[in-house]
């Protein structure tokens, strides 16, 4: 390796606010970006339009999209025809719009790419306030997760990469994740959150992806350019 | 649930001797069998094909084939242009044929469509005897992989499932393996174990995986009736 080269970080890059601020901050603090998105036939792909323009605005060394299809297997409002909710989550509640062990295979995907690239660091945008309850955004599971990855590969365990999972906003609130991006200079015109966009590709303003952004916003005092 | 339901199991089913050997087992255990495989581009597909075969042959309630590319993410010389050895591989070493984190991904999904599913057991034809020197065939690694699992779902989440990564091969010799799969009436001749199969569809019988296959029917006495 020449020495100066930046440290590699592979980033999962879905496009919404929380991922698109975690580049922002990994570019920050001078790490080699390689971007990875899923098209998983998840119900709209405005998300992966937003997650190019992220990544090629953030200056991603690369992007690539893997696709596989999770309505095979289902199980989730974002992946079957289940209908996303509106007009709020239950409280204490894992909802409807929780995926199956979405992150495991995003974070499979990631620690392959890692592997291949000799990249130590893997970003991810999980959250564990304002979140939506879902488990795969906890502290104790990314730990876990980390664990399992030390003993997964052939560059772990032959001592020569010892991967880390990263996920710089995990105790941030929304607004806190906002103002941090804009910090950074990120323009949250380019990123995406509705799980179920109107026709004609406007957020539906109702959903559980849309009141937590809409509601990071707000208390930030920030008007959301999407708005 | 009906009182005397059988308890529902996925498994990982490659078409190889050891994944098709644990689909007897789990089978003469009782358990349903959603079947589970992946094309992920790999060389040929003609284990594909042995997979559907085997999971026909051991009344498979569901047999599931996912796809996606690897070669996007490349460094192994099952997902790229690297060529697979031929002759026996360096002894302590990870071979070339080893694919970044590919059980990781494999056991992800497992997870998701076993959330799905509500089925408990998770099967997985890793074996560290007579292995090819993976890491991800480790028991440390299986039970990384399951303390992650519980921390990861909706249903582990909340209480209603432990999801168990069950590895019913993974202490046994490949001759072993073959004398349990023969005991229990699995079929080799629809199983496919080679890695580089010659033009014309026949196993080139020098690759690791063709090498291991054939030691095992030596010791166990026993004519592989692909040979």
């Amino acid at each position: 390796m020449k020495e100066n080269a930046p440290p590699k970080a592979v980033l999962l890059l879905s496009g919404g606010v929380d991922s698109s601020t975690a580049m922002a901050v990994a570019k920050s603090e001078g790490f080699e970006i390689y971007a990875l998105s899923f098209d998983y036939s998840q119900r709209h792909c405005i998300e992966l339009e937003a997650a190019k323009k992220v990544a090629a605005s953030l200056g991603a060394k690369k992007h690539l999209i893997i696709k596989f299809d999770l309505r095979e297997i289902g199980g989730s409002a974002l992946t079957s025809e289940i209908k996303v909710p509106k007009g709020g989550a239950a409280l204490h509640e894992i909802p409807i719009t929780y995926v199956p062990a979405r992150n495991t295979i995003f974070l499979s995907f990631g620690l392959a790419w890692a592997e291949v690239l000799r990249a130590e660091n893997i970003f991810i945008g999980a959250n564990v306030t304002d979140y939506s309850g879902y488990p795969d955004c906890r502290p104790e599971y990314i730990e876990a997760f980390e664990r399992m990855a030390a003993l997964a590969t052939k560059e772990s365990v032959e001592g020569r990469m010892r991967f880390k999972i990263i996920a710089p906003l995990i105790n941030m609130s929304k607004a806190d994740i906002i103002r941090k991006g804009l910090s950074l200079g990120l323009d949250y015109s380019l990123t995406w959150s509705c799980y179920d966009p109107m026709p004609g590709g406007r957020p539906c303003g109702r959903c559980d992806s849309c009141l937590f952004r809409a509601k990071g916003f707000r208390e930030a005092g920030i008007k959301d350019p999407l708005a």
